[in-house]
């Protein structure tokens, strides 16, 4: 099962606004179809974006009519912008798009050859982030030991990449299978339940044992049960260690402090912005507030009460114990040590 | 419009599951339609429980069809213990129970002067509960000032008491009838969303200013927008100023430390439990895990995935700035004078 794949001319993707009920899968043959795709977050997940949007682009050459590169590369760059204009925080969707677009620019070739660099480079970048998927694995399941109970927040698992293993939730995964007993706790992660409908179903699937919790839990969950590491993803991190994640990631790491609990972020190189040095400067996409307000189509919020709805919130690098990546293990001070090498 | 109310052999109470879709009354007329009210949650907030069960008991008094005072006595005791079974945390409901019981068992009367005796009392907790609202919403409302902003989680306006006012709400009530200009931030408190459906609601009605937020967004709202006091209920207190509160209130007591925000809880002194010294021995009650798992008639957790739904957490006392009573503003550590004089 892949969250995301490229299939001659097609880009076919996991609907996940339908699990765990429905298992269906979504066909996209033009880039407009994986922007809104990714819009109504059918996909979501900041890896998985940074594939997206790789797709997006490569149907775009694959379908191309044009003659001279001009057009082609006016082609991909209209479209680029679409792509950015989808969702703000998740640097890995940027990197991406600026990654195709770079190699295009710089690249002195045909029309044809320029087509086909741009989904050789998308298939690339998919085939780059499952392998970093195995690496953060193993470099994260050393931090679990047997009997250890994770808490994590949101969807960090392979419907969040285009791997087999994802980012946090691949670390309980390779842990898992090197035969540690490992439990997690996944908050359900209003307003999209990201947690309760694929956190654990994934974890399900997998045998690993799974207690769902309302957000709100988290506190009480840290007092009256053993929590013995924080595992979360990220959509974006600052050069000075601040963390953009789902919303909520920000109160679960205040509570892991107050209780002692390492506070773990797990993340490929590619959600680092080295363009940003604070998380200050990250921007927040704030959703439809029909997210929170209807709930099964019925109106929980009365008509007229304003709503807000940010989808992320920022960590500070000093409530983050470590981060995970690909590259290895490192103290959030230590971030920009990854790029000197 | 009134939560619950006493009508000639009836009760009749807001269902408060329907809010804010439909504003509509349910009519009990037995002590156990009263019970399954409490149990569904058609009325809840520790207060307005209180009410309920000393109603419950008015019912069976007002129904009775019994000749001899020990069979009235047996007939209480029976429902009294029904009742209690209904949900175990809330003190107020055990102390209305517990008060009603005591006086018939002291006093030498007839069964009709009984019968008189314990709706004459259960009217007496419910005008109590009234005044006393009001006198909490006026020792409350010196907290705050004219441009305050209110962070509050779950319910406790009108529909959480008898009276019109309410506890935590009730402060800001009285506030905004002082002409301050208040604004709340309400969270939609997961899983039976009484923030969302219910205190959004009140406040608009009022005309109180409110913006809903999803429970795992208070974090992000006390580093963005100035939060300048926390003000939640409660549903039972501990001689040491621990206090059991819908499930969440603790993770946000934690958050308003990090960010200084000063935290109150505000309850009636009936909440306060003599008998319990801390708050690890006050009882959690642990829900239906459906609550969790179906979001309007559908599942959102994968079958066979556990599911922990505890309705309460304990906020410990070093966390609590004050507690605002009917009596005053007192720190969690002066509880006791409270019962000195």
């Amino acid at each position: 099962m892949q969250t995301i794949r490229w299939n001659k001319g097609r880009v076919v993707l996991i609907d996940q606004t339908q699990l765990p009920q429905k298992l269906k899968y979504i066909k996209c043959t033009t880039c407009e179809d994986v922007a809104k795709c990714i819009e109504n977050m059918n996909i979501r997940g900041a890896p998985a974006l940074g594939v997206a949007a790789a797709y997006g682009l490569a149907l775009v050459a694959y379908h191309s009519k044009v003659t001279s590169k001009k057009e082609l590369v006016h082609e991909l760059e209209k479209n680029a912008s679409r792509l950015r204009f989808t969702r703000p925080t998740a640097e890995n969707l940027f990197r991406a798009i600026n990654r195709i677009i770079s190699r295009v620019d710089l690249e002195d070739l045909s029309v044809k050859e320029t087509k086909d660099l741009v989904i050789r480079e998308a298939l690339r970048i998919a085939e780059e982030d499952k392998q970093i998927n195995r690496a953060i694995g193993k470099n994260g399941a050393k931090l679990l030991k047997d009997g250890s109970v994770v808490l994590t927040h949101c969807n960090t698992g392979f419907l969040a990449t285009s791997g087999v293993y994802g980012t946090a939730l691949g670390v309980v995964k390779v842990a898992h299978e090197q035969g540690k007993r490992i439990r997690v706790i996944a908050t359900e992660t209003r307003p999209l339940l990201q947690g309760a409908r694929l956190t654990a179903w994934e974890l399900k699937r997998e045998g690993v044992p799974v207690t769902v919790i309302t957000d709100s839990a988290v506190g009480y969950t840290m007092v009256k049960q053993k929590v013995d590491v924080v595992l979360v993803g990220a959509d974006r991190i600052a050069t000075n260690g601040d963390v953009a994640n789902k919303i909520g990631t920000y109160s679960i790491a205040v509570l892991a402090k107050e209780h002692r609990v390492p506070f773990y972020v797990v993340a490929p190189t590619s959600t680092i912005d080295l363009s940003v040095r604070s998380g200050g400067k990250i921007p927040i996409e704030q959703r439809d507030a029909n997210e929170v307000i209807f709930i099964g189509g019925k109106r929980m919020v009365p008509k007229g009460v304003k709503v807000l709805n940010p989808a992320f919130d920022i960590t500070p690098s000093r409530l983050v114990t470590a981060i995970v990546t690909e590259q290895g293990i490192v103290k959030p001070s230590e971030l920009k040590s990854l790029f000197a090498r």
